[in-house]
């Protein structure tokens, strides 16, 4: 990680758009209690900063999702390519894109496994982080990267509650603001999966109370079960049965002994494929530290209500934009938000099939609604 | 469990009804191999068998479910009580009603738990179990209690699936079936869900690959971790988001340090309590064997098709019944049942907002239908 450069500077050189750098953004108290001395947050950028300073688009990433929007020059392919890229609904010949690692995740910012100031991981004594205490970092590098107002803001899932959140934090800020398959308050569902999932990676025997990084080994099981669960909710029970039904993985027989070794359905198989390769590159801690602050995700803590909160949004123009199948953020919580608004919208559907991950594999259905209200100008 | 009285007779003696009595029903060849020289069932009765034979009523549990469906002469509640009972829907003092703990379980039929000939518990030895395994047995019981024709058979849930597979089997035994809130073949999803919960259990360290009875602790954590994914499916998000909402738990704080004591939210305290009161009745193992029998559950297997399976109800009458708000045995998996049946028959629905346990606490919606179209003779 030391050689990712820490130099700000949104007049990026040839080879630099979609690369990873980091930013000290100072010390922080966090909302609901614990101090970091310093707080470092990894990003990305795309595209120019023009003269003026009008053309910003910052981008937020979702619960396992990173700062790797598009591809730009890395080698690897962005989370959203074809939706953000030279040419794309946020077009980077046009625009210039910022998206930051949550603080808290594992992705370069400060998070549980970064080093204290005596060089030991902070594992379970990491603060309980909130999409407020983001925002509120975010604004900070905002502030040094020279950016006093975005043009817009927008995220999905949980990044779409980061984005709302930025916007009623810093209204001022923000001109354009797209939340998509998100919510304004985590629901008694979502907040009931969360702990099932946050007690799947405590239950690891490998979790050792968050402070496994100087053990052999990590709750990856604990991890991957978490994923398990989190990934059925992200997608639909047509999607699951229509690619999967209860065909038996080839070769393998689904019945056996207890104690022998039972072979597996495909939708099982698919499962273990999405826990391995979560478990592969993300951090247990980040992904419990980030589900709490999804469980803690309220727009209205703080102020009177959430009309009160919202009714700060006045001068912002919001587009709300749900997945017709979403069952983890059902599009009832977009409307819901829609008509919360000061300035009433309509909700705007992505049509899949596929349930909630349509806001990453659908997004370009937004395109002429997003040139049309957010991108025209 | 020596003290239960194994002597079978369908003319029951003031005070006997609705207790458990227990029977062996010899040894059996399970569905994917495996063997048990002796096996036992637990179960119970109301009412009494006529001269005739023609008012026997078999009822199926679910999942953790058990044979006490109604109170009789018991001083513990049964979980179908004003459903079944004198004057109830399944009146028993017209009908005698039989009702028995399914293979595997760990309510007195012979389970994982229980003691082989060297009275070692079975543990990860005992085999694996399915719907078909447990309707053989019980069609065992029924021609040791005498009964050759079943005025209905009725079920819920895994009872529904029970049901069903009892009816397809062995169709010359049964006039009537009654198919509520479950389903002819697991789908994908329900797949994906009982894998998420069975691995929850194996994740226990205190699982111990499935022989933990001789040790100090049982594999309650990941019991009731698999019971909270359950249940949340149990329920609908309405249901979840009315009660809840995303209120603290009284004098609870849900945000803290990692490593603190974070409070809980007023959902989370409802899952606590659902695991806890699981874990306290239920047997890991047995959990896990009857999730796995869901799993494997598919009507069509042994036919030739779905269509093949449902064909041999030609001469019985079927009602199928689903619960609106149901999100685990959607109503379309009802409709389609009901559709591939050989009496094309309307799907009856339970109105109730809560989703799945709509079968249980609403089951009384269904009296005048079953009234009219089962128990009317």
């Amino acid at each position: 990680m030391a050689s990712i450069a820490t130099t700000a500077t949104p007049q990026l050189a040839e080879g630099q758009h979609g690369m990873m750098r980091r930013s000290a953004v100072g010390e922080h108290h966090f909302e609901f209690g614990g101090y970091l001395p310093e707080v470092e947050l990894a990003y990305e950028t795309w595209g120019t900063l023009d003269a003026a300073g009008t053309n910003a688009v910052l981008v937020m990433h979702a619960l396992t999702g990173d700062a790797h929007v598009a591809q730009g020059d890395a080698h690897t392919a962005g989370w959203w390519d074809g939706f953000v890229g030279p040419g794309a609904t946020i077009d980077t010949n046009k625009y210039f894109v910022l998206a930051v690692n949550m603080v808290g995740g594992c992705n370069g910012s400060t998070g549980p496994s970064s080093l204290d100031e005596h060089g030991v991981p902070y594992g379970s004594r990491f603060p309980f982080v909130t999409i407020k205490d983001s925002v509120r970092l975010e604004a900070r590098l905002a502030k040094q990267l020279g950016i006093s107002t975005w043009h817009a803001v927008i995220g999905g899932s949980m990044g779409g509650a980061r984005a709302l959140e930025y916007a009623v934090e810093f209204p001022e800020q923000v001109k354009n603001l797209v939340v998509m398959a998100s919510c304004a308050q985590a629901t008694a569902e979502q907040i009931a999966f969360a702990q099932v999932q946050t007690q799947a990676i405590r239950l690891d025997p490998h979790f050792h109370g968050g402070d496994y990084y100087t053990q052999d080994a990590r709750p990856d099981a604990g991890l991957g079960l978490a994923r398990r669960l989190a990934h059925i909710t992200y997608r639909s029970e047509a999607e699951l049965e229509t690619r999967f039904g209860r065909k038996p993985q080839p070769g393998e027989q689904p019945t056996g002994q207890l104690d022998g070794p039972r072979g597996r359905y495909q939708v099982e198989s698919y499962l273990d494929h999405q826990a391995t390769k979560l478990a592969n590159r993300f951090d247990a801690n980040s992904y419990l530290l980030l589900t709490e602050a999804l469980m803690s995700h309220d727009v209205a803590r703080g102020h009177e209500s959430l009309s009160a909160a919202l009714a700060r949004l006045q001068q912002v123009n919001v587009v709300v934009a749900a997945v017709s199948s979403d069952r983890l953020y059902f599009p009832e919580q977009s409307e819901k938000l829609a008509a919360s608004l000061p300035t009433k919208s309509p909700v705007h559907y992505i049509d899949s099939p596929i349930g909630h991950d349509g806001f990453l594999t659908d997004a370009s259905q937004l395109d002429s609604v997003l040139r049309t209200l957010v991108f025209s100008h």
